[in-house]
């Protein structure tokens, strides 16, 4: 499937097969493709929570307005972000680099983030959208709907993932076989209402 | 292309040559192509600033640690968000369903974003990263190259494209002609250092 039809069909669906499973294979390709987003200075500060515990789904379900999704998909991916990727042995993140690269890189990723508490919450938003998009769309490719969703109670889900301190989620996506079609699209805007030439007026 | 290769072959590249010019049909494609992502709520908050005037781009170049790519990239986009989305006109983006749904819709709009300056703001880096994914993967396909960026100062741009006060920028966009081939990758991360199963340890 080539991007634009996969970009134009992707939309988001609510009803899932239940009875449908994902394979491991492909569950390794939707995360791998993800994986391959870019991230700020390399951090790759993404962390995917894949929820296969049933029980743990009905869970996320109470919290999250009692979106049949949330049980129902056959892949549930909290996406995640760690707030301090940037500061754990940033060094790994250009290893494969030559150390006069690394030696620059490993100091501006410090100065870039150090003490920049919303800088940090911003990168960890971005780049999981960033990777969710890839997903989504490898996801289009291989047969499959997709339900970004962040109407649920994040601090609820973080509780019941057991999110680190210093991570954060970003939204939840849900990937399964569609077995409804999707609404028709809601109202889109026309072009000049968001494309801004220059500068704002 | 099919979204595989796309998002496999996607490098982010500095050096674009500046004597591309690209046509305003590719640019219609690119910008309609990153409308299509999703937002919560379909509030479309994204804004897309064109930076074409070339004394702006050299401006913006001044604050963005006079990288290349600004003044060089045959498109630079400025990734912006308005916060306000939400309040202004809602049920512009629900106009096309039938009334109960858009009833439902419009206050829930309200509730969700009331008063909650973060989650606006979530928000606003989260829609700007999965349009930019659809944006670089068109990109991608239509054989140019691109480059995400974080490194300027954000201010000083807001400042230059006279960002209003309820909007915010999430990153820069160059898109254009790469006339150099990408670093290697820098050190990429295993599955297992990113992916977590049902809960954090």
């Amino acid at each position: 499937m080539n991007v634009k039809t996969a970009i134009e069909s992707r939309r988001s669906v609510k009803a899932f097969d239940p009875a449908h499973r994902i394979s491991e294979v492909e569950v390794r390709e939707l995360l791998g493709q993800a994986m391959f987003a870019p991230t700020a200075f390399n951090i790759q500060n993404w962390r995917f929570v894949m929820v296969d515990d049933p029980a743990l789904r009905q869970e996320i379900r109470k919290v999250a307005w009692d979106q049949s999704q949330v049980t129902d998909a056959s892949l549930l991916l909290v996406m995640c972000a760690d707030l301090k990727a940037w500061e754990k042995k940033p060094e790994r993140y250009w290893r494969n680099v030559d150390a006069p690269v690394r030696d620059f890189m490993v100091p501006a990723i410090h100065q870039y983030y150090v003490g920049k508490e919303q800088v940090q919450r911003d990168e960890a938003m971005r780049s999981c959208g960033l990777a969710g998009m890839a997903l989504m769309l490898t996801a289009q490719e291989m047969g499959y709907d997709t339900c970004p969703m962040d109407g649920f109670d994040f601090d609820a889900v973080g509780k019941l993932i057991q999110l680190p301190d210093d991570h954060v989620i970003s939204f939840m996506l849900a990937v399964g076989r569609g077995i409804q079609p999707p609404f028709p699209r809601g109202g889109q805007l026309e072009p000049d209402e968001v494309v801004v030439h220059d500068r704002f007026r």
